[in-house]
């Protein structure tokens, strides 16, 4: 009797494990079951045919069942469900949707790719409300803007959220962004998710953080929340209501067959992406991750975390000695022209769980100034100062900001610190980047950091060091300060500081420019002349500004009291 | 008498050390001597004022003297050439070019960054030919397209003459490239150099190559070179003609005072900058710097070495303990909406070289298939294979190449093996990337190749396995075959191989398909089904029918033999 995988959900992590597996071992029997319609389907492309950016719908297709059991020999079976495991026998129970049939299928390795399934809160109202995970879900919203609604309510400001906002904009609907947090991008931080808030705003995308959906009208929908300690609500129109707060594991069935799970209801795997039986292997959206920054069990439900589990569970299979790398949980978005994308952890999740941590903010422009189209990029890099290990990263910009996330990903992945990254050698041109990438100037400061050379400030601590008697000195030239004064602080130009700086009364000084650099030059100019005390405001007006704009949350236009 | 600093060239290596310096210490004396009329103007952007797309001159001006003086208290000091180093005595003595008045400074450390000069070729007629390495160059080009030439000649296929034919081109000239070596683009291999000439010619670019400019005519340029054994001529019309035949130090101040050259005329340096003396340092593009993959010294001119090593050199003054790291030669082109990027060594130098090497060529998406406007990249990998060492790397391509040749740089200064590019989470969206990056994939067949799953078979050893007796097996479907034949191979599609198989003769067996992904897949089903000696063609067709046209040099149009 030949050896038989059995893998339980046919998309990403499944389908890879599926076809790897066959490449490796032709022998054996590989059978996949898939409850829904379709294997292999692009599900990162659903809000794009939504919004007509993809057109086709069968664009979205990739792989049918007979071209994988052509190809790979792969007994695929859509519309089955497995209704139980067990993991004595080594079976599984199967139910043949289309019939009603059960039946019951033995295995050698089990592989449970049963992915996520959109989380759905309890609202009244609620039923009307669309979710967007595979096709079927597509194929409701399509249905919808059959009906022609004019107005749309996004729930969720995370990426899904993002792209379906730019979406049903982009399908001609005035969309509202609800995000019950106190920023979009939740991985982000809000200094620099504040920026993309603001561009959907200025495109007429009309945002509301820290704010909840509790109930759907037939046309709108009720929001509520607190502004200034007072609870407040607004009604937002609503014809069309689309849910992205987020996924939870479909682990039911690792459940119900009494494989360990994690509190959120991932099942438990080691590095091999064994459960705690040893037969039956997990990947994919379903199965807990371990996190780069801790190590410890995480959820990150990303298609290429899931590609390359399977992959790796098929090696494992086929007897390669292989094991899964930590997860830095890198993903980008796309909304109206905007790029943000992350990296590892955020300040605000660093700080949460009381890990130090050195950020570091940077306004560079993209690619060469003197070459035509040059756009600022935010980039902020987030650092352990004990080990100048790489903690996170975030940018938000135009153009080159995936490119960056990425350098610093693999950065990350390779274990180079901060400093070294002042040693990359990217490859620069005019119109590409610029002969000191913005990555390599993150480099250059988090050296001069690490060597104790500048000491910065960050933006929401700028208050606490005023408080503290700190004497605020505004480096930019004249015009810049005239067109955006920094509150509290006295002006002295970089080029007169040598002459000027005895106008600086004794004690501790916070320098500020516009995007940090010539603070820089201004803070160590400072020490040199023999002040003891000096920091640099890290990013300077650009970030200080962007922070103080994200902690005004987005005015409500009909407010009453609670 | 305070400390006192000079620096000999302020363009990017020592303008970065003379701002890094003052910041990291007020009280030096830091002066400046610079040649030319200008410090720090963008060298970089010189050819795309040519072609207009930098419209105004003073665009390519960063930096004033005056700027620098306030800024950074430097006394900057143009029009001023060193014309002798005293070792024993600490001076050098300067020639004031405006007033020819000589006088003698003293140093405690002398920085050279003395840059290169464009090589010049003595040609009959070439006092009439142009190059393009500072302004005065660039007011000389623009004032010869005031007379409205109608034909261009660029002499040199590098980085800096594809550049200047894409200007060249814009700027409405029919524009002849010539190139000696046989191909363009050396640093590139040649299947890939060749989607570049044919991109050029595509434009309207004329592309020579394996010929040289043997002299210049009043408005033409006699081409000579080889086709087939016979000596052939060309005249090409040139009323305008640029060189760009690369670069060499400018050492003759560091020759004359007897500090150590390499064979190239580079001054020699350790991994603190440091000349043979320890007064004295070099940066840039006059000095050497070492290989990453030998170690050995080699001369890299590129801007951002020079920027770095610049920034070294201060902190090496102000007495940091740093070390330069070995240059990986990071580079990227744009010609005419074409990308070209490489780091690190071609196959054709590590063969060249006697180094063992493992090439790996690809052809993905630079973005999802499924979302519209995915453009084709052409991938190329180095590995060592004994050690899985990443070497080098290089793509062609309309968008996404700078990106991933930037990842790969970063793994390589990393020290990532190849394999473990397989595990890089780089960010994802589909119009950003694949959930299977290309970088992944490259990591991923890296991987197969290196655990034994796979052997490949390069393009030009194709040939070479035909005449040992190997069977050629084309797996790619019925329409691609009649469309593009691979001459020599027998056809059974991939879908129909586990079926017909039994059709392939005993022996050694070739698969291939069209960019080397079904081929895997072919491969190793074949081994499965105990086949014992199969190769994947690297790359499939595309990669073997690029090295095909790459072998056919142009045609020359008018020819004699001689």
């Amino acid at each position: 009797m030949s050896r038989r995988t059995v893998v339980v959900g046919g998309v990403a992590g499944g389908m890879s494990a599926a076809t790897r597996l066959r490449r490796l071992d032709e022998q054996r029997e590989i059978v996949v079951l898939e409850r829904g319609e379709h294997v292999s389907f692009a599900a990162c492309g659903l809000p794009y045919h939504v919004g007509g950016t993809i057109p086709e719908r069968e664009t979205l297709l990739l792989q049918t069942p007979e071209q994988l059991r052509e190809r790979f020999a792969l007994d695929v079976r859509t519309r089955h469900e497995v209704i139980e495991i067990d993991r004595e026998r080594r079976e599984i129970h199967v139910r043949d949707m289309r019939t009603d049939e059960r039946y019951v299928e033995r295995y050698d390795e089990l592989v449970l790719a049963t992915g996520a399934s959109p989380v759905r809160p309890t609202l009244p109202g609620g039923e009307r409300a669309h979710v967007l995970r595979d096709l079927d879900d597509l194929d409701q919203i399509m249905a919808a803007l059959e009906g022609r609604p004019r107005t749309a309510v996004v729930v969720g400001g995370g990426f899904v959220g993002l792209e379906l906002a730019e979406n049903l904009f982009a399908a001609g609907l005035k969309v509202t962004l609800v995000e019950a947090g106190e920023h979009v991008l939740p991985p982000l931080d809000r200094e620099l998710a504040v920026l993309v808030a603001e561009h959907l705003e200025a495109h007429g995308v009309t945002v509301r953080t820290g704010m909840t959906a509790t109930s759907l009208g037939p046309d709108d929908v009720l929001l509520e929340g607190h502004r200034d300690g007072l609870h407040v609500e607004e009604r937002v129109p609503g014809e069309l209501v689309v849910l992205a707060v987020g996924v939870r594991p479909e682990s039911g069935l690792a459940r119900a067959a009494g494989l360990e799970l994690d509190d959120r209801g991932g099942v438990l795997v080691d590095a091999q992406q064994r459960t705690s039986d040893p037969a039956i292997f997990a990947v994919g959206d379903a199965a807990t991750k371990r996190d780069a920054v801790t190590g410890e069990p995480v959820l990150v439900p990303l298609a290429q975390t899931a590609n390359r589990h399977g992959r790796l569970v098929a090696d494992v299979i086929a007897g390669r000695e292989v094991r899964s790398r930590p997860v830095l949980g890198t993903a980008v978005v796309g909304v109206l022209g905007l790029t943000a994308a992350a990296v590892g952890w955020s300040e605000e999740r660093l700080r949460a769980a009381g890990r130090p941590v050195r950020a570091i903010h940077t306004h560079p422009l993209h690619h060469t100034g003197f070459y035509p189209g040059a756009q600022t990029i935010a980039l902020k890099l987030l650092v352990d100062p004990r080990t100048d290990e790489i903690l996170g990263a975030q940018g938000v910009g135009r153009d080159g900001v995936d490119k960056r996330i990425d350098v610093i990903a693999t950065a990350m992945r390779a274990g180079l610190r901060a400093s070294e990254l002042a040693d990359l050698e990217l490859a620069y041109a005019p119109q590409y980047g610029a002969a000191k990438d913005p990555v390599v100037m993150l480099g250059m400061i988090a050296d001069n950091l690490a060597a104790g050379l500048t000491e910065t400030v960050q933006w929401h601590e700028l208050d606490a060091e005023l408080a503290a008697g700190a004497t605020l000195v505004d480096v930019r030239g004249a015009d810049e300060v005239a067109a955006e004064p920094l509150p509290g602080a006295m002006h002295l130009p970089l080029d007169e500081l040598r002459a000027r700086h005895t106008q600086i009364p004794a004690g501790r000084v916070v320098v500020s420019c516009a995007a940090g650099q010539r603070g820089h030059t201004a803070a160590r100019l400072l020490r040199e002349l023999g002040y003891e005390d000096v920091a640099n405001l890290d990013g300077g007006f650009r970030t200080w500004s962007a922070g103080q704009r994200s902690l005004r949350p987005a005015l409500v236009e009909v407010t009453a009291g609670g």
